[in-house]
Parts: C-alpha cells; sequence; structure tokens
C-alpha cells in the first residue's frame, strides 16, 4: 500500500546487504511511496550480498563504498545527485559493525585499535556522511537523515560489548550535528532506536535469540520489525514530520519504558499458577 | 495536500476552540487525510468558542462533555461509535487548564484544591478517556491515542507553575495506560511535546512571548507551530507507526535537544559584534 | 559508625513506622552522625507502629500529623523548631500509599477519588510540606529535602499501578519547588529512587518477592537496602552535596543503567548450560 | 574541616594541573579526609604545570603517564599500589582534550585523526583505566570510580564542538564498564556532570565566560565550583555511596533540570521592568 509520501524525493539507503536487512526493506518502501533512490554498501558487502538484486528490483544504482571513507562519500553523494537529477531529501544510515565482537573480545578485554574501528564504522562514519553532504551543499532544505541505533545507547545488555559505546557516540553525533544542519539549512538529523532485529548483523549479537524473547515479553506491543522499522523511515523522510529533529525515536512496541512487564515476569519465575501473577 | 494516510478511520478530538487551536488544526488535517470524526469539548467551550463552525466545516458531530466527568466520557465514546459507524481508531486529548494560574497563585501559594482540579482536567481526563474507552471496548486493535504535553515536564519553566506537575503526571499516565492497553489490543499511547505556542490556552502563560522568542532562537529549526502539530498527530495517527508507544515525542524544532545555540547567546549577551561569538 | 556529617544540625523525618522503614534507618543514622531530630508519622501510624521505640532510642520527640493535612505540617514545622532550638537542616519525605492497591483496583479500573488520594498522600504532601516550611521560613539556608522514589516513575512495572504515578508527580514537585526554594534560600530538594526494598508497604506491592530476585540479578551491586539508603541520605543531608538539587538520584546498585545482565538472563531461560550464556 | 570519609583509602587521582583544577581541590580534599594518594598527569603537564607543588603539599608520588597509553597505566597502577601499600580504594578521572577545538576546526569541518584522539584521550583513556585496573585486579572490591563530564553529552552547547561527542561516549563507557565492575567486585564507576567550571581547560571553551554567566543565572543555586566538585567527590569515593554505581550524577545548582529561569529571561530580555516578569 502506498500513499506518495515520498514522491518525487531523491534519497541514499546506506546498509542494504540482503532482505532480512532493514536497510533493504526501507529502500523498498522509500520507493513505494514514490521515491527515487540510490544503495550504497561497502565493495565486499556488495559482492557478497544481494545488494544488486536490490538493486534491479527498485531501478536503483548501486554505488559501493566505504562508509569511513570521505572520499568514497564524496562520490557517493555527488553521483547521487548527477542520478537522481538534484539535491537529496533523505539519508539512511544503517551501518554498525564491531570487530571486537566478532574477535570474541569481551568488554574487559577490548582491542583498542578495533575499538576505534567499531566506533568508525559504526558512528564516526555518520559525522563523515553529514560533513561530506554539507560541504556539497547535496542535502535539500528541510531534508532528512536518519540513522539505526538501539537501547544499548542508554542502558548495558551483556553481550553488545563495545556496540553500546558506539551507538552512544552516533546519539551524540545526531544531536551535535543536528544542531548545526538544522540552523544552516533545516535538515531534520534523528536516529531511530529499534527492538532487537533479526537482520544478519543482528543474528552475531551474543544471545539474540534470548534477547528477541525478552524483548518481546517486555514490549506490550511486541517486538517492531525491519517492515515496521521501514514505516517508520518512511514517516520521518516525509514532509509531515518537518520540525522532529536532534532525537532518538523508539520504535520498539513499548520496550524502552518497561520496567518489567507481567508476561516476562511469568516466563522469568516459571510460575504456572497464573493466580499468583496477576495484575 | 493529502496522502489519505487516515482513509476510512475514525475519530475523536477533544479541544478544539478556536482556529489557533492545535486541535483544531488536527481534526482538519484529520479529515483532510480521510477521516471521519466527532468532536468534544466542554459544554461553556462550546457555546464560548468556535466549536461549531469546525464541526459544520468537517461535517463533525459536537459531542459536548466535561473530559473530567466519567459518564460524559462514556457518552462521548458510545456516540461517536455510532455517530462514525463502528470502533474508534484515534483520539486526541488537547486538554489542559491550571485554576492557580488563572487566579495567579505562584507555585510556592497553591491552593491544594486548584492544584487537584488542574491534575484532574489536564492529566487525569486522560486516564479517564482510556479507562473508559476499554470498558467500553471502544479503540480498534492498534488504535493510536495521543495528548499533546510540554517540556515543562522534565525541565522548570518559571511561571509554567502546576502545569509542570500536571504534564508530568500526564506522560506517567501515558506510559502507564500505555502498558496495559498495547498489552491487550495493541493500542499506542503516546504524547507529543509541543513547542511553546501561541494558542488560546497559550497566551495565558505568563511570560509567553519571552519563551516564544527564547524557543525559536534556541530551537535550531524554529519552533512547531499548530500546523506542523497536526502533521505529526496525522502520522502517530496512521498505520505507519504501529509499534510505537509508550513515547513523549518531541515536535519542537530539536530544542529539547538544545542546551545553548549561538542565536540564544547573541540575544542573551546583547553581543553586537559577531567575531566575538561564532562557532 | 560516625563521620559527625551532620553534627548541629535539625532534622524531622516523616514515615517511620517499624524497624523496617527506611525512615527508620535514616533516623538511626542522622543521629549517630550527630543530628537533633523529630519524627512525624499518621496519628494511626504512630499507635499501631513503634514509632515510640524509635523515639525513645533516639531521645526524639514524636509529633503525630496527617502529612496531607497543611495545619498538621505547620505543628510539625513550628514545634520542630521549638524543640531542635532552631531552623530546621534537614527533612525526609517517605511517604506513600495508595488506596487503589489496597482495595484490588487494577490500572484499568481505578477508582478516581482514590487516585486522587493516592496522588494526595504519596505526593501532593510534598508540596504541602515545602510550601509550609517556605512561608513559615522554616529551613536553614543551603537545607536539603529528600523524598524517597522508585524507578516506576520512568519505566512501568506491572503492579505498580497508580503509584508510579504518584511517583512521577512527586518527581515534578521535586523540581518544581527546588527551582523556587534554590533560588530564594539555597535549599535543595532531591529524590532518592531507592532499590525494591522489602518495608512493611514494599511488601504491599505486587510480586514483591519476584521483582526483588529480578533487581537482585539485574543490579551489578545488587539491590540497595535500607541501611544503604539511610547513608545516602546522610550525605545528601550533609554539606558535603550543598549544590546538588532537582535531581533524582539512583540508589539501586545499577539497576537503572541495565537493559539485561548475564544473571537475570541466566534465570529468565533456566539455561544451565552456562557455556551457551556468557558474556 | 574534615570529616574522615577517607580514613585509610588509597587513591589515584588523574588530571591536577594546577589550583584551578577540579582534580587539584579533589587531591587536596581527598587527602584531608584522611586518604593516601599518587598523582598522575602527562609528562608534559607535570613539566609545564604544578602538580609538584602539589605532590610535594600533600606528601603525594608523581607518576607522569599518557593516559591513552595501556602500559602507563599499568605502571601507574602497579607503581601506587606499592607506594600506597595495597590495593586502590578509587580512581578520578579528569582528563579531556579535543585537538579538533584547539585547532579551531568546526563541528562540520572536522578534521577525523583529531577527532579519534579527542575520544582517545577525553573517554577511551577512562576504558584503558578500568581494563588496566581489572586486569590487574588493582582495585579493592566496592572500590569508587569517577570521571568528570558536562552536560553538553546530553544537549547541545555550540562552541563545544566534538568534546560533547567524547563525553556521551565517556558517559557510555561508564555504564558498559560499571556493569562489569559491579557484578565482579562490586566496584562502582560513575560519572559527575559539574556546571562549567573556570580552570585552564575550561578557559579554552569558546564562549566560557558568557555560559558561565547563562548557567549562574539558570541554576537556582548557583554553578557548583571545583570546591563544590571536590566535596561531591569525597562523597563518592566513601562507603556511605556503595550502591551507587553506572549515574550520571550532576552537580550543577540545579542547571539540568532548568528550562528557563526568571533571572537568566531577565537577562536574555533586558527587561528592566520587574513586575513585567515576575513568577
Amino acid at each position: 500500500m502506498s500513499y506518495n509520501l515520498l514522491k518525487g524525493k531523491r534519497g541514499i539507503i546506506f546498509g542494504a546487504l540482503n532482505d532480512k536487512s532493514i536497510a533493504w526493506k526501507v529502500a523498498e518502501r522509500a520507493v513505494e511511496e514514490g521515491a527515487i533512490i540510490t544503495l550504497s554498501n561497502t565493495p565486499v558487502a556488495v559482492r557478497m550480498g544481494d545488494t544488486e538484486v536490490l538493486g534491479k528490483k527498485l531501478n536503483a544504482e548501486i554505488l559501493p563504498a566505504d562508509a569511513t571513507n570521505v572520499e568514497d562519500l564524496e562520490m557517493v553523494f555527488t553521483k547521487s545527485m548527477e542520478i537522481l537529477g538534484g539535491k537529496i531529501d533523505f539519508v539512511l544510515h544503517s551501518i554498525g559493525m564491531s570487530p571486537n565482537v566478532r574477535k570474541k573480545r569481551t568488554y574487559d578485554d577490548l582491542d583498542y585499535d578495533m575499538l576505534h574501528k567499531t566506533l568508525d564504522i559504526s558512528a564516526i562514519s555518520f559525522h563523515k556522511m553529514l560533513q561530506v553532504a554539507r560541504k556539497l551543499d547535496a542535502i535539500e532544505t528541510s531534508g532528512s537523515v536518519l540513522a539505526l541505533t538501539y537501547v544499548a545507547a542508554q542502558r548495558v545488555f551483556y553481550g553488545y560489548n563495545d556496540m553500546s559505546d558506539a551507538k552512544a557516540l552516533l546519539e551524540s553525533i545526531t544531536r551535535s550535528f543536528g544542531y548545526i544542519y538544522g540552523r544552516d539549512k533545516g535538515v531534520r538529523v534523528n536516529t531511530i532506536s529499534q527492538s532487537p532485529t533479526m537482520t544478519t548483523a543482528g543474528s552475531g549479537v551474543k544471545g539474540m535469540m534470548e534477547l528477541l524473547d525478552f524483548s518481546e515479553r517486555m514490549a506490550p506491543i511486541g517486538n517492531a520489525d525491519a517492515d515496521d522499522a521501514a514505516d517508520y523511515c518512511v514517516v520521518m523522510f516525509s514532509d509531515l514530520t518537518r520540525k522532529v529533529t536532534m532525537q532518538n525515536l523508539y520504535n520498539d512496541g513499548g520496550f524502552s519504558s518497561m520496567g518489567m512487564s507481567l508476561k516476562a515476569m511469568k516466563q522469568y519465575t516459571k510460575e504456572d499458577d497464573e493466580s499468583k501473577l496477576t495484575d
């Protein structure tokens, strides 16, 4: 179903790997809503993943780029404006990776070169995107830029490791650059803090299945999935949210506002006698 | 411009007094987006204000009711379902009043009967609405309920008085009932925390002009006005935000994430030499 | 062990019922640290509880009073100044009660007279205390006023019911009055957000044992008990925290900053194979 | 005045440059309260600053070290245990520097090598400290570790530049490592978020005088100075706050809970007619 919310808008979607990716769904929904887009991902991801399949389906050009590389980002913005025929209206940053997690370094045994890489890939790349875009004056007045984040930026989830710190940094960059870009061009910069989602990246998180189950029982409306994320992104890219900026927006079925739900407590206590646990 | 975001949806809008009211704009936009609605306000407001003008324009029935009165609310929900032909998809609570503010009682000289009235009118009325709706099973699965609030719930603004406390209570009720209603029916309950807005109610706030100016200079994108609020409400009523619940959503041009902007500081210091104040 | 942190200071402790009460421990520790105090509680609590035992032990006069009654509070402050020989340096508000919880009304079936009582007893009483004290100019410059609260003000805990809303209101009053009293007299007003504690009041909370267990496993340092609360209160009453005001201070072993701990997850999943759940 | 709050405790203070430094005051107060300490700072700072003067005064050995260098930190902890005769009870991290700020790179023109340096010096150094301490098992059970931060981690202050992001990262590290160290050894890890303070570092912040004035008028109790910070640190190092961890504690006269004060508004509007601006 389409509302034409993004009719005539031009966008860049970073991070669509395969059809489990949130970025993949966002790209599909954005086009459904009338946008024209380009896709960007690392050269390796483009080779290994299905980005080309998506590109064909959506008639979207793929611009392989390392999002930690300023020149690559300049290329992506410059080419996207050429291809799409004008300044960019919206950008999605769906990029995150921790070498420490991959190498199973625990948080009290971090490798610091890897930590810098985690931060560079997962957070500073967002600053680079914004700085490049602004220097090129590549984003349309009142445009909208989003990055995906997780509640681990606010509260500790065991096993999420240095990605928590990267997400906290990402959210701070969102505020800091949101001030500059809002003041100068009315450009909105926000993060969407999504439920744990079973993407290829997500499946690497320690105890992901357990976390999904806990979140599902804690959140009154249950976990938001990639389709829900795509809907929310479309809304935030549209002209209907032009004064919303520098915010971290939870799309999580209410998880972030829960301390303990009855459902989660039932599982926690393994209490079968319902009469003992009611509210 | 319409996207048909609320096509076929039924809504109730509480609190549209005149064309300066946020609720007025929300009613207009909701109908523009395809919804059918009823309007409710206090009998006095209906007599004194222009609600009937709006009702005619939008072909919306007016149901005078005291939102602190449970029976009145039962009537509003029951009649609205009859009139609109089914369960309600969305509700807006745009109600707030402080007798202490009206009577110029300062915060360290509150009248406690008046404080209870402030809380009853501005916050508990929201609980009553939700409790009545749920008992009548009047809200459609995945429906959306919104109340309007202000950042004074988080930070003290001189002169805002006991309305700060009412807004904090309102936001707590949003979370508490959001848990129940989300768990049982997938109904979303959220608040939108709006920039100071020059409504008839807003104009009663002490130092409103000064506050508007300060907010405008602090917020990178400037204050959100009633039209912006209406757009955001439409988005939150739509099916595109079905997993967003128990949240306080700032629609404020970034004000809530600012500590000090260059523009506000220039006014604050009355520094004319720009070179002394740049970033 | 005493540091003489409150040497020569005069205090009023509201809400010491029996030796399980947090207020009881605070009273003991305050006196240990060199303070002289009065104790206040409702006439019923004074009759039913052990307040007199405490009064004798600490050589502290007991002033029975209904904390929702302005005249009673005037009496408490006036008499306390007489008895203790000067203005008051610190006050503890440890008062909370929900008739809805007692009568087993669930949150979607609240009685509204009872809700007003919950708010009056558990939150507005704090405003009354502060307003009375200020009108009588009863608190010493740079004095310190504390109320006890719970994280349910920020996140929903099933079964905590309308006490969540009362605590949110209490914390808002803390900020609102903290502004006034800080500006005029340098008086600090803060809340301490304590771990669930097995007091007589706490034991009435639905699922208290389960909640204690969950909190204990989530909080890296484990739950703070009444003794820990007393230590923290003493610190906040002392001259060493004179610029800390309008804050909500968590004394909870880290619970409030946790999303999921390994220990809690082990219990949640009942996973016995430790190798499957490590971080 | 001393309470002997830290009698017999061993501490390490990082970052005392001269008698304007917060760390300098903390060192003095800690010793006054009965602690024995070592001091650490960069070799350059030791040469240029007055650390040696302080060392002599407090009879504290100085251990020059680059806090971004793991080996240097190992030396500091190892030697401190030798010198002080046992495990360390408390640590202060008062370290921050932004090459981007120094080189007058604005936030939309950051040099990324410099950004990594800002993060390394101002935030990651705290992780390194904690990781080194834990590997050496250098901190006593229930020990206390503090870092100094600023509200710019939550809200944007123009000119604070990439230090905002560094502080956000620092606070996230505090939570993440606080979980680990609390769980394993009961060690507390917290940040104190201090008013803007006229230290040598602080004086480098753009518009520092204006910010001090604004903060002073906004904060009901006024700005906290270095002496206030020292008092609060002593309290957090003591045994009286053993369950407080993973928190960001504002020591700011109430600034963080203010939206607008009457005093600041008077300056903002330059309104001389007091009757027009009262609350």
